[in-house]
């Protein structure tokens, strides 16, 4: 691979979409549509390949009619130099190996390059293990894990980012800048989350029917979600040792938003929400796509909607040393396609909220 | 005070509720519409007063097409024996010392005599306190705290009962079987509480409103909110010692369902899921309103809408050492008039269930 | 088949439910549950019988732990001697013709029997008829319309009814009795409804998702929906003559509930709002289940909300000439099930609204 | 008055927002924020003059840092030379005149200008014109109604601009190009209009709190909905003699989003839904904000969520005559905030979608 070009930024890069037609892709077009140098060249969906666009998502236009093509890594290679995947878990890792040996850069939103070790990947993510065999041990050791507050440096420069889960990204955003500083206990922490249910993704499932999850809450995959070992991992980095959390996620009857409550003891007792708010402030003083709240403001996830933005916030109970992180964000855009194209940004060496939302329109 | 009639049930006991327009009375009026053996012969309202029910709620019609009067203590007596208060905190303890004297037995949905101490309400609810000067230190000793499923004996004999609030209904619900048993460690419990928006009645308050609270999911009174100290003072006598827990609500963007995920810390770190699930099932089996759910299913708010049920579910993650306990209730029947009515069940000498909607309409 | 014994009510009746785990089927079974007469003394279920229906329904128990079987027309006959069918279009006319032959009295959910007409029925409903080769042209013709309103005394007697779809039930409710008394013009009818999510049933369809239909409200089926017909054929026989109307449903961002507003042009213009709530008044003197508000209360949705309930409200304007009613039902209860156990009430000799919940918990 | 510099463009213009905290303000602070040429220099509000807009708005920072001030005219000119007003009707009278005499070009989002004639205003909203008595019928003629698509020559150049309520700038948009070329009856037409709880505005109401406007679908203002008049008055324009018709709006449970169904019967009833799509695609042809949709495409209120887009859709029922036209928009942008900056765009020299997001974030 040459070294790619990340310090000169570009008038205007083609970036290849595939699987464009699920909720990541739609973000990641509609996204790209409002940014000033990245531009949409390929189009690509297994299922709905020699449809015109218009055709298929009357609501978004975008300009030029693009049809949907299969998703050769020829074609997107003659068409594009950067690619986003918003593919089902496993699916990824068969396009990947061909996209990077024809130098295209990828971003993918799955969760097949998130782990450095693909044994793990395939304990996690048994199932999909079953169905797509891979070897690909080298690019999940290479794949740099696209939270882009903490790897900067290394997105830029990457041929290959992981994109982070949703949760993952609500709940590390909150929870490095206390572990990195060795301010809270490695045990004993408690993430319990709460996501809209664009978070299940745009295929058909009944417990995501309105009719089901309207006017309903419920935790799901208690103890064992997915996301809890992507968490650990990194929190883990951040500590310096192995960390084992605890993670609930809930489902709320809402479309989109993400709410990440983080429970974590404090090591010094004495410290208060001040002080640990000047610190959040201090971790993110150069990401304008996080805002730590004054105390005692709590964040909404209205407030995020259709924003790259996180919000977080901080409070500490002092009779029990609790610390209490709150970190919500838009789990489609800051959880997904709106980190996706932070790191396409800075792979094109362009600014990574270049482009992007941070204001919402409320309510 | 003669002693109460409590051991003979009665053919047709008349009821009083105060407060009727509020979702707390509504919902009592609603639930007595199908009671075979209560009977609402009182309408009580400071502002609708000297206006007809059918003009005011036309769609809950009600027998009679009674005439909502102001709270007078005398008229109450002659139309009731047992009343349902569900005012402005603060203002029942106006009305409830003259009701007692009258021989009127109460049911106060409100929070003026959750504490045994009155010192205690008069810190919590500080504004409250200061509107409405109270001396009842008696009376607040006297009165019975009203969870059904731990308090049914001293309910039956009480002249006032206070029913708990929404939160502490779900949240002990779920603890007090493992605090009582020495199960979990007394510190690092974790209350982490959803509500649906009717929780914060029906006043009009901007924050509340569909073009606010929906689709948005925010955390508020993160440590301090009221309804901590209330579950701490009876979590301290289940386990005989002074707790301190953390407690966070939520506001949810739906109408009505409240869930608690409680996390503590096993002392034991051998028990499983299944041993904790046998534990809760035993201590509940004689609620009706109580139901355990099997290891793996996880209780949905849309369970017990609008029942009177409570559904509790159990998860250990061994690697961790947590145990969660997750409590699905109805804010509004459950955690609130539903529990009221279980209460005067019991003070008419009726099992604890009579006449209460059990199952839920589904979706 | 010999006459059935419609007219001595009986103590316990066994139904059997097809179609259990539907919204129908599980509306009805929970109706069911409160009923003092109608007992559920078979589950019928093609995908999962063998299976215990505490394993596919937690979170509604039914006494004696039945087992779904597969909907044999003996096993019914042996079980019970009325039937719900809770079935996809064109499934029910399969099962229909031998479980009447075996004597057991059928209530259908489907459109299987709407028509008179079978020719109809394969022309409205053409996929399904391609799929089910029909020709049960003598059922079609006798089967009894289940608008139990308008139908009581056939109900009554009637071996096999085909209870009526969501939309047309509350449309006919509002219209039939302006089109009776020749009080609207028969041309120029509109109606323009709404409906919550379930309408669509329990089946995963990407746009009924919660993520598709939150925070959204659109038109669908415009000019062409199978409903219309369905209103026409009972509109046309209250006229007397062929009526052909406007009839556009729109898919509102809720669970259930469902509201008609329905335009006519009065024929005598000086009628007044308060006459022709008088009429509608007088029309369902009778009927419990249907309400007339007084003029200028608006029927809410919210209002009907898991009731068998149907709230009309009409209002004229003097100066347009045009006639406006309203029709509030909830579309699983008055719209589908309730009305399936109000035609159960009538055919095992009971008052139609027996066991059935009239009164709403609001909010 | 010197005449307004309407035909160059300028770099920047400053604009004044008074009424910045109600939904009005809001969002056209947020459309300003994404303005290549329009920036907010003063932020007016009775109540919170004083404060610091980043402790009052947390979730909407503004750059610099602005204070709220009391909207006093001489300030106002000093700092804008164009101003929005989102204001309660009726307030919006008593700021303008002192506005206009300064220099100031108004865009007024209430309904204080919407008539020609002030006697109809006073006789419309009776209870404003008791509270502000009105003098200014030069006011009412002078004052351009900002329908943009229609008015677009007269906005360029106009002093004052009332822009139009969220139901009329739906229906007329659907209406007009009808109604001006002859094709539907001046009588008979219906507009049976939806809209999202935030149309209410932001002041607390108990009917739109979320407890009581979710699940739930409910008509209102059934007749004598304002709205009605306002759309009359530029019906009767466009087709040159009065017209009357018939406005039902009702409320929906969601917080954005608008659809008018709009009835209407056509004159030729050979007319398809082709020829009358047609037909729109040509009225609309320069309007980016407006876009038509292939017949048997219906727009959904998500489309255009978030956007100052309105969706046209148009279905012919050849059976019974009616055209069927549907008409979404966002009710707080195409239907207020963002029609105010389209009408300043034109005031100042620009075309009228500048600045003004056209695609939703979809889902």
């Amino acid at each position: 691979m040459a070294t790619p070009s990340a310090s000169q930024p570009v008038d205007l890069r083609g970036v290849a979409v595939v699987g464009a037609s699920g909720y990541g892709g739609l973000q990641t077009l509609r996204l790209l549509q409002d940014h000033p140098h990245l531009n949409v060249t390929f189009l690509g969906g297994e299922r709905s390949s020699g449809k015109r666009w218009k055709e298929l998502v009357p609501f978004l236009p975008l300009p030029g009619d693009l049809t949907v093509q299969r998703p050769d890594p020829e074609a997107i290679a003659a068409a594009a130099d950067l690619a986003v995947l918003s593919l089902p878990n496993g699916l990824a890792s068969t396009l990947v190996p061909a996209l990077l040996e024809r130098g295209v850069r990828v971003v993918d939103l799955s969760a097949d390059y998130r782990y450095r070790s693909l044994a793990q990947w395939k304990e996690v993510y048994g199932g999909e293990a079953r169905q797509y065999p891979r070897s690909d041990d080298d690019l999940c050791l290479e794949a740099v894990y696209g939270l882009v507050e903490w790897e900067e440096e290394a997105i830029r420069k990457a041929r290959l980012v992981a994109a982070p889960g949703c949760f993952p990204t609500a709940s590390l955003l909150a929870l490095l800048p206390f572990l990195q500083q060795g301010l809270i206990e490695g045990s004993g922490i408690i993430i319990d989350a709460k996501t809209g249910a664009s978070g299940g993704g745009r295929a058909a499932k009944e417990h995501l029917l309105l009719a089901e999850a309207g006017e309903a809450v419920a935790p799901y995959g208690v103890v064992g979600h997915r996301h809890t070992s992507e968490i650990e991992q990194m929190a883990s980095r951040a500590r310096g040792h192995a960390i084992q959390l605890q993670f609930t996620p809930h489902l709320m009857p809402m479309v989109r938003g993400l709410l990440a409550t983080v429970y974590g003891r404090l090591r010094d007792p004495g410290l208060t929400a001040e002080d640990c708010t000047t610190l959040l402030q201090a971790a993110y003083r150069h990401s304008p796509s996080v805002e730590v709240l004054p105390v005692g403001t709590y964040p909404s996830t209205k407030w995020v909607r259709q924003t790259n933005r996180a919000l977080l916030s901080v409070q500490v109970d002092p009779r029990t040393g609790q610390l209490i992180v709150m970190s919500a964000i838009d789990n489609l855009i800051k959880g997904q396609a709106g980190q996706g194209v932070q790191c396409l940004n800075l792979m094109a060496g362009l600014p990574a909220a270049t482009g992007l939302p941070l204001l919402p329109f409320y309510p």
